[in-house]
C-alpha cells in the first residue's frame, strides 16, 4: 500500500465525461488498496472565462479579487470530482487550498508555497477517505485567497506530496511523459523512462511546457519522486528522480527548444565596465529579464554586450537601448528577434566536456551558424537563426542518438 | 454617518450590466459618508447551473460536496462586484462566509448561522472600506463549507447587521417593499411602509415569499430595523421594525395567500385520544408537517379530525391515512388537494377580536365556504376552496381598506 498524490490537469477534467473517466480511474486505484491525494485544476477554460468575465469590470482588475474570482474554478472541480467518487462507493471528501492550510506568500496571482498543515488529511486518509484539493491555491497570512500562477496545481500535488511523505507524485497530462525532444520538431523522439530533478528543471527552464519549474524545485529540495503520466493513454510515464547511481547512463538526456528569443548586439562599447553596467541596469529597471549574454573584446580595447531577452520583450529593450547607446557612446545595435535556442541536457555533461564541441561540430555540418552559446554543469545552450531550428534539432537529437532504445556505445563512450 | 448592511439577490446581480448597475448605487451611497457592507447572492441561474451539473454525476448528490460546489456561486459574485467598486474609486474588499467566520451548524444545503466574528470587518471599516461578503453561505466547527439554503443570503445580511450593530439592513429586490397582498392576485395591493418583526414573520409563513423566515427571526430578536427596497426603482421600500406606540395604527396591515395546500378530513374516529395519536404519529413519522389541524365531536362521542398539509405531500399522507383508518376503526376519509389558505395578519388583532367575525362576513356574503379556520395572536386564517381564492381574497381586501392610503375611520373604530 502506497500513499500517492495524483494531480490531474485542466483537460483531465474538461467535461462531465472526462470528470467520469478520471474518477473511474482514480477509484480503480483505491480498490488496488492505496492511499490517494488528488490535485485538480479548473476545468479546462474556465478560469479564461472567469478572467474575462472579471475584464467587463476593470482592465486591469485588482490581484487579490482577481484570486477570489479564479480559485472558485477548481473549487468546482473537487466538488464535482468528489460527487462522482461518491457515487462510485469512493469515500472521498474535498478541500480548497485555505482549508488544508496551504499557506502562501502575499503575492496575488503568482503567490508562493510557504508551508502545508498535512494534519487534517492524515487524519481522512487514516480513515480511508480519499482527498480530493483545489490546485493552484492557497491563503496569506492574513486569510486572503491567493493563486499561485498558472501551472500552479503541479506545484500544489508536489507541496503536498512532500508533506505528506508521500511515496509518489503523479502529474497527469495531455502527453504520456517527458521526451528526448518536443515531438512536434523531432518526430523521433522518444519518451523518457527517468529522468533527474536537475535535468527536468534544465528543461522546464530552457522551454519545456512539461512542468512547472518551482514543482520541480521543490521536488528535489524534498526528494519527492513525481511520474509524469497520460490520462487517457496506459503507460509507465516519466520518472523524475534524484540521480542513480547507472554508469550505462546515457550523457545526455533531453533536448530542448525554444523559439521565444530576440537577439540583440551593442558594438564598440568604449568604457566597458561603466557602458555594461549602464546597458543592464537600464534593462534591469524596466524589468525585462535577460537570458543569455556574451561579452567579447577587440584589440582596440573596446567591447560588444551580445544578450538574449524573451521576444515579447524585444521592442520595449530595443527602444531603451536606442537612448543608452548614445550615452555610453557606442557604435551601434545589431538585434534580431528571429532567433531561437536549442539546447541539451543531461547530467553526464558536467563530466563529458566533449558532449559541447560534439553539439558545434553537427551544426557545422548542417552549416548552421551559432549566434550565442552557453553551457552549465549539465546543459549546453545555442542561439541559432529561427529557420535553421528544426534541421538542427534533428540533426542533433539524431547524432546523440535520444531517439534510440539504448544509448549506443559511441554514446557511452565520449 | 450610518452603518448600513445592504444586501442584493440574484436578480439584482443576475448579469454583467447589472452588476455595474449596482456597482453605481453602492458607490453613491459610499459617497454619502456610510459605512458599507454589502452582501450578495449568486448571479441569478447559477445555483441551478451548479446543481444540474452535479445531477450528472448524482442522483442523490451528497450534501457536503453540494455546498463546496454551490457556495462558489456567491464567491464568484463577491469577487465582480468588487473589481466593479474598486474601479469606480470605492475601496471594495471581499470576504467569504467562512473568512469572516459566519459559524453555523453543520446540517448541510439548510445550515443555520450560530455566530458571526464581526472583528475583521470592524477593522476594514475602519480603514474606510466598502466590504463585500458573500450571502448564503458559512462555515461549520470543523471548517467544512455549509450553505443555508434558498434564500439564505437574508439571513447573512441580517445576522451580520445584528453583529455589527447596523443603524439598518437594506434587503434590495425586485419588488418596492413588502404589500398589503400579491398584487398579482390583488391588483389593489399597496406597499406597506412599515411593519412589525412579528407581523413579517406571520406573513413570512403563511406564504409572502418577500423575506426569509429565519431573516425576520434574527432581526426581530435583535432589533435589527429591515428595509425592503427594490434595486431598480426609488422609492423608501418597507420598514420592518418594532411595533411602535401608534393608536392611529391600522388593526390589520396585510394579507397573505397560500396556494400549496391540501385538506383531509377522517371521519367517526371512534377513540379519539388514541386515534388521533396514532393518525398524527404516522404522519409526523414520515415526516410531513401538519399545518392547520380541527377536531369535532359528534354527539354519539365519535370524533373527526380535519386538517391541512402542503400539496406536494398530499398522495403520500393519503396512503398513509388509508391505512390507518383501517387500524382504528374510522369510517372514512375525505381529502381535497384545491384549497387554499388566505390569512389576514396585524398586530391590531390581538386587541380587536371582530377583526374575525368582519372577515367571516365578508366571506359569507361572497358565499365562500369556510372549510378550516385558525386564529391566533397577530393572524386569523381560512381555507377555503382555491376556485374562490381570488374573488375572496379581493372582496377581505377592500372590506378592510389595505389598499388605500389611510386607514378609514370604520377599521380604526373596531
Amino acid at each position: 500500500m502506497a500513499l500517492i498524490v495524483q494531480k490531474f490537469g485542466g483537460t483531465s477534467v474538461g467535461d462531465v465525461k472526462r470528470i467520469h473517466y478520471v474518477a473511474d480511474k482514480i477509484s480503480k486505484t483505491y480498490a488496488e488498496g492505496h492511499q490517494l491525494v488528488i490535485v485538480v485544476s479548473a476545468m479546462s477554460g474556465e478560469t479564461d472565462r472567469l478572467f474575462s468575465l472579471a475584464q467587463q469590470f476593470s482592465q486591469t482588475p485588482d490581484p487579490r479579487e482577481i484570486d477570489v474570482l479564479l480559485s472558485t474554478g477548481e473549487q468546482v472541480s473537487i466538488a464535482l470530482l468528489s460527487l462522482a467518487l461518491i457515487e462510485r462507493g469512493c469515500p472521498a471528501k474535498s478541500y480548497t487550498g485555505a482549508q488544508v492550510h496551504i499557506r502562501t506568500d502575499d503575492v496575488h496571482n503568482k503567490a508562493r508555497i510557504l508551508s502545508i498543515d498535512g494534519q487534517k488529511i492524515r487524519h481522512d486518509l487514516s480513515q480511508g477517505k480519499v482527498i480530493v484539493v483545489a490546485g493552484f491555491q492557497g491563503m496569506d497570512s492574513f486569510g486572503n485567497i491567493t493563486t499561485l500562477g498558472r501551472g500552479g496545481s503541479d506545484t500544489t500535488a508536489v507541496a503536498l506530496a512532500a508533506a505528506l511523505k508521500a511515496d509518489e507524485c503523479q502529474i497527469y497530462t495531455d502527453v504520456e511523459g517527458v521526451y528526448t525532444a518536443d515531438p512536434r520538431i523531432v518526430p523521433e523522439a522518444k519518451r523518457m523512462t527517468r529522468i533527474t530533478f536537475e535535468e527536468m528543471l534544465e528543461l522546464s527552464s530552457l522551454g519545456a511546457k512539461v512542468m512547472q519549474i518551482r514543482a520541480v524545485e521543490i521536488a528535489g529540495k524534498y526528494n519527492v519522486p513525481i511520474r509524469v503520466l497520460s490520462t487517457f493513454q496506459e503507460g509507465s510515464g516519466t520518472l523524475i528522480a534524484a540521480e542513480e547511481e547507472d554508469l550505462s547512463k546515457s550523457s545526455v538526456s533531453g533536448m530542448a527548444i525554444n523559439r521565444d528569443e530576440a537577439k540583440l548586439v551593442i558594438q564598440n562599447i568604449p568604457e566597458a565596465i561603466s557602458g555594461i553596467s549602464q546597458i543592464l541596469g537600464c534593462i534591469s529597471n524596466a524589468h525585462v529579464e535577460v537570458d543569455m549574454i556574451l561579452r567579447s573584446f577587440h584589440e582596440d580595447g573596446k567591447t560588444d554586450l551580445a544578450f538574449t531577452v524573451h521576444r515579447r520583450d524585444f521592442q520595449k529593450t530595443l527602444s531603451l537601448l536606442n537612448q543608452v547607446v548614445t550615452e555610453i557612446g557606442a557604435k551601434k545595435i545589431f538585434s534580431n528577434d528571429k532567433v531561437a535556442k536549442l539546447s541539451l541536457v543531461g547530467m553526464g555533461i558536467r563530466s563529458e566536456p566533449r558532449v559541447t564541441g560534439k553539439m558545434l561540430e553537427i551544426l557545422a555540418k548542417e552549416q548552421i551558424n551559432i549566434l550565442l552559446m552557453s553551457t552549465s554543469e549539465i546543459k549546453v545552450s545555442v542561439i541559432i537563426d529561427e529557420k535553421d531550428l528544426e534541421r538542427g534539432a534533428r540533426a542533433v537529437h539524431q547524432a546523440f542518438e535520444l531517439g534510440s532504445e539504448v544509448p549506443t556505445e559511441l554514446m557511452q563512450g565520449i
